[in-house]
């Protein structure tokens, strides 16, 4: 059985505009992979209402299940809760069950739940929220999509609290040769071996490193056995 | 005048897989906006032949210039060029002036041009070559979309070549300004600022660093002047 198929979307004008560099994407490709469920496609949008309504109907649409990042805070240019409730045409407001949360966190904490803090209680209506071990204030599910928040800390906390909630498919399992050889050298022998091993998936990846040309070659697979196999058989094949 | 729109693809399930950190989109994104060029979304897709074609079709529609990474490479997993070629309905094969420089290129480090580094000649009709220094093999021009190597100092040198030919708008200005203090505290004042420096754009980036919490602001506008004058009013604003 194919594995569930999975989508990002990541909010933000500060990864477009290369004043920040994203790494939730890296970080969610990883647990993803380890917990058996593909991530098939990834895009990046700007603060901007309709371009995140779009990305989050598209993706919603075409995927298992659909992970957002960024733009859920309490500023003005926080606006991704709101467009995902207009993307399932659900009405969005303060919510007991999130001001609760809030008002528990900030009393503890000495500081005013303001205005703009209750923006954070802004759920919209269906949603159960994801919890948000880290600054307390929470993500939510609604429909197929995770809504989570941009800073890397709470982001990957977020996802942890998501991922037991969902049903994985089987791990990949992967092994990898690295070989001091051009890829134009390797690629007809590689050819072969995927034809030979259509269930795996057989990738070859170039580095440069201090002026040596080489690659990586990674062989995935869902059957470790297998991937063992056409590991020993391509080290073999690749041996001078 | 708006600034021209750009859009990024970066193929490669290596990325989705989380095996790989992409550095290629940050690494863009800077470059463009210093060029006054607006990156406006990014996907990302795996070597599917489909998923690549739909979004360079999407992409290309609807912003001025797209720029493509990954998969221009010898081996069978490396499909970009045929489906950007079948995206514009441009026949594909091996092509005079890119055999030549691969040719040169090989007789000269002695390596043999085979079969699958010949198909790193394969460009579409109509397109016109990027120009490669790192490693020769070039990346080709074809309509608005750019299509260049995945391994980051080829895909770099290629950007560099390709920079110069675009017409940029002007240079975004930026000034950031770090304070300690909760995102929360700060959001109406912000609010009120980018109602009244609506020409302006406002972005608030929180983080968390050696426990304590802060936000990056940054001001963002195609004039110093102005950028200048609203964060020195946000500054006195915020002074404790």
């Amino acid at each position: 059985m194919a594995n569930p198929t999975a989508a990002m979307l990541v909010i933000g004008d500060e990864i477009l505009s290369g004043r920040t560099r994203d790494s939730n994407m890296h970080f969610l490709a990883g647990e993803l992979t380890k917990n058996g469920i593909d991530l098939k496609q990834v895009r990046v949008v700007s603060d901007d209402r309709v371009a995140i309504i779009d990305a989050a109907r598209a993706l919603s649409d075409t995927h298992d299940v659909v992970f957002t990042s960024g733009g859920i805070g309490p500023t003005h240019d926080d606006i991704t809760a709101d467009c995902i409730a207009a993307a399932f045409d659900a009405p969005i407001d303060v919510r007991d069950d999130a001001r609760k949360i809030l008002e528990d966190h900030y009393q503890k904490s000495g500081h005013r739940l303001n205005a703009a803090r209750l923006r954070m209680a802004r759920i919209p209506d269906g949603a159960t929220l994801i919890d948000n071990p880290v600054s307390r204030a929470p993500g939510f599910t609604i429909s197929n999509v995770h809504v989570m928040a941009g800073v890397p800390q709470v982001f990957q906390a977020m996802v942890a609290s998501v991922l037991p909630t969902l049903t994985g498919g089987a791990p990949l399992m992967s092994q990898s040769l690295q070989v001091f050889r051009g890829e134009g050298d390797i690629a007809e022998t590689l050819s072969q071996f995927a034809e030979r091993y259509a269930d795996l998936s057989i990738g070859c990846y170039p580095f440069q490193k201090d002026g040596a040309f080489g690659a990586n070659i990674v062989i995935r697979g869902q059957d470790g056995t297998r991937v063992d196999a056409a590991m020993t058989e391509l080290a073999r094949a690749l041996a001078l």
